[in-house]
């Protein structure tokens, strides 16, 4: 009762199935939860580029610029290819879909368990990062961080659970404030540098000649600025929770998503560029910018609130996304079916509380710093972005429908691209990224066990002509009986009233005077029911028992007669009392069930008091 | 499998109730583990008594020698009322038998009680104390005593689990090295003060006058020392351990313990006292001692080293006490049955296992820090001690029997100093012996709500004329099914060869357009087998399953038929398999058990692969 009154309060009253449309997210609310996770990415995004710049000094500042126009131009191929795969695949799966559809189970598999492990990451990872925030403005928390970190996720995980109408409502004010914070500080900034109140000097100008700059250091660059494009992808995994009609909405939601994006980002990196912002162990680019335009008041702290608010809030795109991964994954029976069911709100709870379980062991493995988990989550989208890529190229080139030249172009562009930042982050960060190459396919190995699981069960299952069922000749029933009690009286009568072909009573004796005694006690009070009685030495219960079992079913097996084992099972009227009887009959039945063609009665005797 | 071998390794084979008598105990080896306990408190008692009159100045030591008098000669009285008490109630039981049978149930219980608490105390402190002695050896292992204490727990309640005579062969060895070691201080003592090396100045002669001196001082000091007495009763608790004829050998046992204990006790008395030591806070009177006589050499670290093994020891007392204690009160039902039954060993194991169970929880409770239940533990055996001398009283006179007048003397005189030395202990250590005042009462009033409940239950099982059980005019059979399969087949089948009055399948639906589809199904596939659908619309199985299963059990209890639900189950091959599917029919089934009237059947369908 407690438990079911804690989930009523946690998660609210239960829904109808009726009720799915309900749940639907319009644009501004699918915007905010599903845009989190990329628009959270420009907080970090521009400071990457510049950390790779720096290693040749500041003078190749001016480089960020074209970077960041190669970002966008990347950013641009991704939603025109993520905008072609949402209304291809119109009932979601994203790059898992893709992939498996144009390049075969494998490459899908890739896709879909890369995404599979990134979801987790982006909750670990956002939430440690925001949970790092808070204990970097409240130091005196460090110490409870573990705890923080998993509360927020515990919070999140309840959120979700409540329903996805209902955590949209809640978590779409950061978002937007968000958003409003980030375009106000770029066009104050703007202002400033157009009313010339910014040095020129602060920065190098455009070309200036940078000794040291090899193509290698500005694609490192580029790659590192590109991982403010994770979560772009998890808009064409949840199509199913838009609004209809779902395709157009989920694709308009995109668009809007890549605009704001990019006027951020190129927003932050330029006014970086041209404040001669550089990044230093101690604050971060955007608090620098910040404190310039602003100064350390009021504003300044609400850009860092937001800042902070969004680092957390990005692994809601996880919870959104993820569980509809699991749905798609479920759907080709690589993962197993609770994944499928829909809780008492109608989300996919199984997705959502395998999610939050699975990125609070994490945290607490790693005591919140998840750091070192960065590239290897950044490089977890790079690879199914790649395989969509290369999935879209497939299929323009199979299909050959209308316009399908130009769909082909932006993908191979599309894919190259992706290909080189993937490629890139292997290269430069192998020892955070190595981790990978052994996850990756240890996660696609128990995605093919479970399906081969399931697909010998369904044949096993499946009835056919021949595997039909024969009904049993006649029933052998054993009852196991611990004295002469109205327990095993009310079960005599129940088996007795089964008309068996047998019926045999069977009694374990631990000392060899009680077996006249009870022999005797038993002829007098049931003379028409057989009794056996067994002697352990060793005072065990279950091994007599099972091996008289063994040779009934074998002798009745010949006839072919189906044996029944009787459970007299007396239940007492308080929970506690349990622990005032022996519990053998429980072991024993947890025993024999495992064993074959042997069917388990339990006989209930309710006690009154 | 890995359990079984690891308890085979651990504990040994199993063996035979007719080995029973092998696990016996002489006398030596009972010496050596019963007493353990009662000989091991001459390394604190004489050191108790000294404490006190050291309140009034060192010159009062010369008090030690009249009142360790007294405690002899308590002692005495003790051993002689417990021989007669062993002869009395030769099958065991001490101070709870004793008392049940001459003052009645709840004296009984009190006495029983307080050995009860007072077993896990003897167990908790002793392996403290033995815990603090190995660290203020080695002070590195401060910081891990808590591990070290339990370790030490959990090796004793193995040891006990091997058996009674495995246990005693090991464990006699340090007892009697312990007495080896305090009987050649003391005569290595005596020795040096009858050659006059020991300066007479260095305590004050017999009868100096001491200002301060108060008879209450006197009585305090008194009931410390009594505190040496603990543990002497085990003995008259485990007399079914000896060999033949038990109640000779326990009692012979018993007085050479008293014998020793005299002995040991007062050579330290007159020693410490002649030497004149004084009790320190850093050193202990015995290791003082030692040191003046044998200088700290190899012979001081002997006996150092059997003291700390015999305070460890001391425990082992409550294991062999414990166990058939818990097997007494069991006999008249105020314990779970499960103290009654023997182990693989032959032990009591469940009584050993509860044991160190609880000890370790009280040494975590505590963290090893287990010296403020001291007092606790002697006063909860003044309670038993005073009760039994009580009982004897009452026997005596009651009986008559011959010589009686002596005997009662004996106990009468008893009795009263018992019952001294328990008020002494309330008077002056009130603030440490008060939870005894609260946690007794609770512990018989759990005593009792036990029996009550056993004898609820008898009576209800109990059979008589009018509660035959009445066999069922019918059977209605209900199948919960999931889909068309092999498994619902199977049981099927079985529940028609049962030839029930009525057969029904149930199908809970989650969508309304799946009920159509799935009727059609059924009426293709089992036309005679009718169908009853449900549907679900908050995708819960167990409610409408219930709701319906009550609606035709009501109908089947007024035509006097009984219901059974047969639930097909699959087994897959592998334990992990478990996993892949959906669990609810074992949640279904629990639930569903704790109705009334509702037999559960399972039917089984072992996977091949």
């Amino acid at each position: 009762m407690f438990y079911y009154s804690m989930k009523r309060r946690l998660i609210g009253k239960p829904l109808k199935s009726t009720q799915l449309s309900e749940q639907r997210l319009n644009k501004t609310k699918a915007l905010a939860i599903l845009s989190s996770d990329a628009l959270s990415s420009v907080a970090y995004g521009p400071e990457q580029i510049l950390i790779i710049l720096m290693t040749v000094g500041m003078a190749a500042f001016w480089y960020s610029l074209p970077i960041a126009v190669g970002v966008v131009i990347l950013l641009a191929i991704i939603i025109l290819s993520y905008r072609q795969i949402i209304y291809a695949y119109p009932h979601g799966g994203g790059a898992y879909m893709v992939s498996k559809e144009n390049l075969g189970m494998n490459p899908g598999l890739v896709a879909g368990g890369s995404l599979f492990i990134d979801y987790i990451l982006t909750v670990a990872v956002s939430v440690s990062a925001g949970t790092d925030a808070i204990t970097s403005a409240i130091p005196a928390l460090y110490d409870y961080r573990v705890y923080l970190a998993v509360g927020l996720v515990f919070l999140l995980t309840v959120l979700n659970l409540r329903g996805l109408n209902e955590s949209a409502s809640i978590l779409a004010y950061p978002v937007y404030l968000f958003i409003l914070a980030i375009l106000m500080m770029i066009g104050a900034g703007v202002y400033h540098i157009a009313a010339g109140d910014v040095s020129p000097a602060a920065h190098s100008p455009m070309g200036t000649p940078v000794t040291g700059i090899t193509l290698f250091l500005l694609l490192r660059a580029f790659a590192s600025g590109s991982s403010a494009l994770t979560g772009v992808e998890a808009i064409s995994n949840a199509i199913p929770n838009f609004k209809q009609p779902e395709p157009v909405n989920a694709a308009k939601t995109l668009s809007y998503m890549g605009i704001i994006l990019a006027i951020l980002f190129c927003g932050i990196v330029f006014i970086s560029y041209y404040y001669g912002v550089a990044p230093t162990m101690k604050e971060t680019v955007v608090s620098q910018v910040g404190a310039e335009i602003f100064g350390r008041g009021g504003f300044y702290y609400f850009i860092q609130g937001t800042t902070a608010l969004i680092l957390v809030l990005a692994a809601n795109t996880g919870y959104s996304a993820f569980p509809l991964l699991a749905v798609n994954l479920t759907n080709d029976q690589f993962l197993p079916r609770m994944f499928r069911m829909r809780g008492d709100r109608l989300g996919y709870s199984n997705g959502i509380i395998f999610l939050g379980v699975t990125a609070s062991l994490l945290i607490i493995a790693f005591q919140v710093h998840t750091e070192h988990l960065i590239p290897l989550y950044a490089v977890g989208v790079f690879i199914p972005f790649t395989l969509a890529q290369a999935g879209m190229m497939r299929k323009w080139m199979r299909g050959k429908p209308e316009g399908w030249r130009a769909k082909l172009m932006i993908n191979t562009a599309g894919a190259i691209i992706c290909f080189v930042v993937m490629l890139m982050f292997f290269l430069t960060k192998f020892s955070q990224v190595w981790p990978v190459l052994i996850f990756l396919p240890i996660v696609i190995w128990v995605f093919h066990q479970i399906r081969k699981h399931y697909i010998a069960v369904g044949e096993q299952l499946k009835i056919t002509k021949e595997t039909e069922a024969l009904a049993p000749d006649g029933n052998v029933i054993i009852v196991p009986v611990s004295g002469i009690t109205r327990v095993v009286d009310n079960s005599l009568q129940y088996a007795r009233s089964l008309s068996p072909d047998r019926l045999i009573a069977v009694y374990v004796a631990f000392e060899k005077e009680d077996i006249k005694t009870f022999e005797k006690k038993w002829a007098a009070w049931q003379p028409d029911v057989k009794l056996v009685t067994l002697y352990s030495p060793y005072r065990s219960i279950i091994q007599p028992l099972s091996k008289f079992i063994n040779i009934v079913e074998k002798k009745a097996r010949e006839a072919n007669f189906q044996v029944t084992v009787i459970f007299p099972q007396f239940i007492p009227k308080k929970g506690w009392h349990n622990f005032l009887h022996n519990q053998s009959s429980l072991m024993i039945r947890a025993n024999l069930l495992y064993r074959k063609n042997l069917i388990i009665t339990i006989v209930p005797y309710h006690l009154i008091k």
